[in-house]
């Protein structure tokens, strides 16, 4: 008996799912923040219905796109199967928006006050398991002579705080800018506004998953984040999704590494 | 492959052992700091020889206690096999003393700037696993019908930032001081110097474990330390465990819990 097998009810599965696992590309995708989902044990966490449904508790349309990229470039993908609002994996268990008390505009009534058993079962019931699944995925590759290259897939509100967001997509780095600076070259082309470290950059604490898995193994890497207004549908999230597939394609073949 | 299996080279084992796992008595033995061992991958951490075999890297003669005891009641034991030093498992991963800097007058070299990443490979190879077994035990005990009683052993050094330590025997609490309160309730009798909550306590964040496993689920609990210099041999560790071993049983009968 583990503590998932306490923490999860007998048909929500785990938390992590792992899809086109033997994709010959190597692009790795990651996307924390798939899924809107609550375990069944937190209710609603005394939020209301389209609270659940917002970028608070998850990245609309990141998902969708991910799986995209994944078909388009055959990639293995790695996602979270519940909601970043119970323990957010692009952070460590010392951040305090790992388990947010707030989210923007939101107080979240389920996170207040959590004691250290409870960030215990967050901590090994979905966010161990979650980068032990990445990181089992980087060595089982290596070993088969795929160097990885992480690629996370992330979406962000249009509206923060009251203020429009004028960039459409982000291309965020940490201190390894290699791929992003390969993607950015060509973006005048773009049909898309395409920023480095927009809405939001390292300073903010969001490049865990790259520090995580690529930094310490030199692995090439990025962050993108595409505008959820645009990928709420499939027509929007197939357009994002080729651009940043031809995108990802040309910056590799342009590093030639 | 699991982090685990990344972590440790292939003869060292895993992180966590179960000793008497099947002991009928309701106590259940943990001992967090059971062992000087660095996991191979450390060297030396940058720390003298004599500095390893110290308090800070381990409690000397906690697990021989901690055996003895468990021998004495029939109890179950779950002990961490490596160092405090790389991961000190009655700490959560937000404390600055589970991965430590610095230990009363020593510094850490290998420990300083420690990147997210080595925090995470330490958190999910020795800290989660260690809790899990805990609580994993507890509650496939539960389903047997037994009510497990959370005590943990620990030792202290006589001498602290050159202070010396009268009390010999601590008795530690959280908010639930049933176990405790039983066992300080005879301890005029009692061949050592027993104090409640000393050479520390609860407001130094020495009692994770017991936050972990017994007061969400109100199980008794308590916490015990003895002076190192008591235990350094056998004798020593059987007048303690025995002194303890009849505490504990006394003040379980007391309680009729």
């Amino acid at each position: 008996m583990t503590v998932r097998s306490q923490f999860f009810h007998a048909d929500e599965g785990d938390a992590v799912a792992v899809e086109n696992e033997t994709g010959k590309s190597r692009v790795l995708l990651v996307c924390e923040h798939a899924s809107k989902t609550l375990p069944a044990r937190y209710g609603d966490l005394g939020l209301a219905e389209d609270v659940l449904s917002s970028h608070i508790a998850w990245d609309p349309g990141a998902l969708a796109v991910a799986r995209l990229l994944s078909e388009k470039l055959d990639a293995a993908l790695v996602f979270q199967r519940f909601s970043r609002l119970i323990y957010d994996c692009n952070r460590p268990p010392e951040s305090a928006s790992a388990m947010p008390v707030a989210s923007e505009i939101y107080n979240i009534p389920g996170n207040a006050d959590l004691d250290e058993a409870e960030r215990f079962l967050r901590t090994a019931a979905l966010y161990v398991p979650f980068h032990e699944a990445v990181s089992s995925l980087v060595e089982k590759r290596k070993i088969l002579g795929i160097e990885s290259v992480i690629v996370t897939i992330h979406s962000f509100t249009p509206v923060y705080h009251g203020r429009v967001r004028e960039v459409e997509i982000g291309i965020l780095h940490d201190r390894d800018s290699r791929l992003a600076d390969a993607m950015l070259a060509d973006r005048e082309a773009a049909s898309f506004k395409v920023e480095r470290n927009e809405p939001y950059g390292p300073e903010d604490g969001v490049t865990h998953t790259l520090r995580l898995h690529a930094l310490p193994e030199g692995l090439l890497n990025v962050m993108i984040e595409v505008r959820n207004d645009l990928i709420a549908d499939e027509a929007g999230q197939r357009a994002a999704a080729d651009y940043l597939g031809e995108s990802l394609e040309r910056a590799l073949a342009s590093i030639g590494d």
